[in-house]
């Protein structure tokens, strides 16, 4: 089978042998966000087009070509999913030479019952669910944190955080913005901002703190970025965990940022442990067995 | 005498009898970041060089034309500081056929220690001394909200919230942003961002929830934004309330704006009060008189 994990700005694809080893791999800067709507199969084709030849193979997609601004909007699964429930959603679609699907999203509620949504981080989960216990929280870092709850092989609810779009466009767009620099990272000042982050008076008070601490001398370009990352991180890290009983927090994500969460985590007393990054392949196989698409669970 | 309240993107002036009456009021948009550098005695002849003529006439200007972005870089005064200790530190420039003056801004701590700065902010609350108890907070809303505690005539310490700019930034570059659009206030979905920050997860988890509620359909245009507005203003007001022992709470700012935050400090239990919009002019007549540079109590 193929697994082929399209997100908004990055496409990774695996090719995968009858016992799910990973026989090659591709990855391109093709996101979701650059192909012309009705270009899917066209663009697929373009970049694992010779690995479709001669028999009819299956292939399982993940992410946000399942969104409105994807090949198809695929509807989202209700919460609790695990494993079953994902691939009994998932959806056809027409791809010459190939049996292809789509993985829907997730849907579910945070700890105060408000709506959350996923696409993607679903099938990181299930990849993973090998190496969690009965009970479990995963921190996916990013662009949207999530917090995923996890309870006997099923995702049981979720809580996204915008903690790394704000960084963004605050770093882009506001007035902070204008003290950063790019640079090495600044454990030191990172370290300060979480501190920070548990004062009293709130986020959008300690935002402002961190242009006085510039006017002041106390902050110079990369520490203010390296700051301002660690107030954001602090401030998600610390309501999140208000709401995990199971210890310790699973990271999974890239290297370096799940390495800046790690630090965080245990600056705050928690225990983190890092998952397989790469653990969107395994989720898609597990999916397409499930399905009974693949070798395994056939049938 | 003449008092100029220049700020980054607007100029307000008023010519003041002997008494003190307003005997007229000019206003323009050109804000300081509009003054090229060395250009401000020029751009402040083009607004008001008609009243500038015969007399060598007392000019007292307050705002942002104080920083290093300003005509010239005045220090801060430092908290506690009332209009003697303001008026002392009033910043002498160069202006032909006028003693003119710049309010320096003030400096201080919020309530964990953390410096603070403010300049303009400063003037007005100075102007609205009169209409305080001895011991007051003051809320002037706005791009960076400040919360002012005042007692016996003195800005004891402040705080900045970052909401309007965070509001401004989210709505034009984040993913949040494209679902939003001008119209009507709608009350409802203003007063429902409200309640939601007071649930758990925190303000960066709230924000994604704006963009999960829109693709559900419980919210659209319009509506995103006031709950947007609603849930930023409701972070501010609850934590900075967390801090204030002292009730009413005086507003201090554009109408509309007050407006806003009254009936969201009413939603939360406060007694909010409306100070006079145009205070800063009082503010700086009290410091021309504290300076012995106009009527009243000179000497």
């Amino acid at each position: 089978m193929i697994a082929v994990d399209w997100g908004t700005s990055s496409f990774r694809a695996y090719r995968l042998d009858e016992g799910g080893a990973i026989l090659a791999r591709r990855e391109s800067p093709r996101g979701i966000a650059g192909v012309p709507a009705g270009r899917f199969p066209q663009v697929l084709a373009e970049e694992i087009g010779d690995w479709l030849g001669g028999r009819r193979e299956t292939v399982v997609l993940c992410g946000m070509v399942g969104s409105r601004q994807g090949w198809v909007e695929v509807p989202y699964c209700e919460c609790p999913a695990g494993a079953p429930e994902i691939a009994a959603c998932l959806h056809p679609v027409e791809l010459e030479g190939a049996a292809a699907y789509i993985v829907p999203g997730v849907s579910g509620f945070d700890t105060a019952g408000v709506r959350e949504v996923m696409r993607g981080e679903e099938t990181q989960v299930l990849g993973a669910l090998e190496a969690l216990p009965e009970e479990a929280a995963v921190c996916l870092p990013g662009t949207h944190s999530k917090w995923v709850r996890v309870r006997r092989s099923q995702i049981v609810g979720f809580s996204t955080h915008f903690t790394g779009e704000t960084f963004a466009v605050l770093k882009a767009h506001s007035l902070l913005g204008r003290m950063l620099e790019d640079g090495a990272p600044d454990e030191a000042a990172f370290l300060a901002g979480l501190a920070r982050s548990a004062e009293p008076e709130g986020l959008l008070h300690h935002l402002f703190g961190v242009r006085a601490k510039a006017l002041f001398g106390e902050l110079s370009g990369v520490g203010s970025g390296e700051y301002l990352s660690g107030l954001l991180i602090g401030h998600e890290l610390r309501n999140a965990l208000a709401g995990v009983r199971a210890a310790p927090v699973f990271l999974l994500g890239a290297p370096g940022l799940v390495a800046r969460y790690a630090l965080a985590l245990r600056a705050l007393g928690a225990e983190p442990r890092a998952l397989d990054a790469e653990s969107a392949v395994n989720g898609m196989k597990l999916l397409a067995r499930a399905r009974g698409l693949a070798g395994g669970a056939r049938g």
